[in-house]
């Protein structure tokens, strides 16, 4: 799903990544921290898809959430066994969403 | 694979996409269109991944290479023949990156 985020300025965390082929325990783990996210005071909303790579966005109100979220430990946990185990390497950026738009197409333009 | 980009700041577009069915010229204008962006003054970098959404994320220098790309004639025609033809819905972010950080696993830990 699209995220529905509140009007701009609000922050998107880009996280790109190429996996290993270790899968013990990623997708549980995965799940818990998106359950985890959602309940954290800033969370706004989240997108996440994978062929090649990897890129989840995650939205937050402020960088104070962002720095919450990135020191919450059951979190960090799961940080340690991405880079021991489930990652071959990660970027992640930090940014500040200045300007939106969306496209919906109408029912007519559907059929 | 993850876009090499350069030391903050720079900008991210994030396009988050709901496909149609129909996938007529879709793949080729995406090459075509990823080709002609890589062409752009301020281009810096390109990551896309889809699975049940799509997420592409280009970097660009500023907003202005933002600007000019959004307004390239042949990308229009691109962008309209998305709306009719190729997404159900989408949302486009503009960012600014203020941070980064990355990780690659040594070929020690590869092991």
């Amino acid at each position: 799903m699209i995220a529905k985020t509140p009007t701009v300025p609000y922050y998107a965390v880009i996280f790109t990544s190429i996996r290993t082929d270790d899968d013990k325990d990623y997708v549980e783990m995965a799940e818990i921290m998106v359950d985890l996210a959602k309940q954290q005071d800033g969370f706004l909303g989240i997108e996440s898809a994978r062929d090649e790579i990897g890129i989840t966005v995650s939205y937050w109100k402020d960088l104070e959430s962002i720095k919450n979220w990135k020191e919450n430990s059951e979190h960090i946990i799961a940080q340690d066994k991405g880079r021991e185990i489930w990652y071959k390497s990660f970027k992640t950026r930090i940014t500040k969403v200045e300007k939106d738009y969306e496209f919906h197409k109408s029912e007519n333009e559907k059929k």
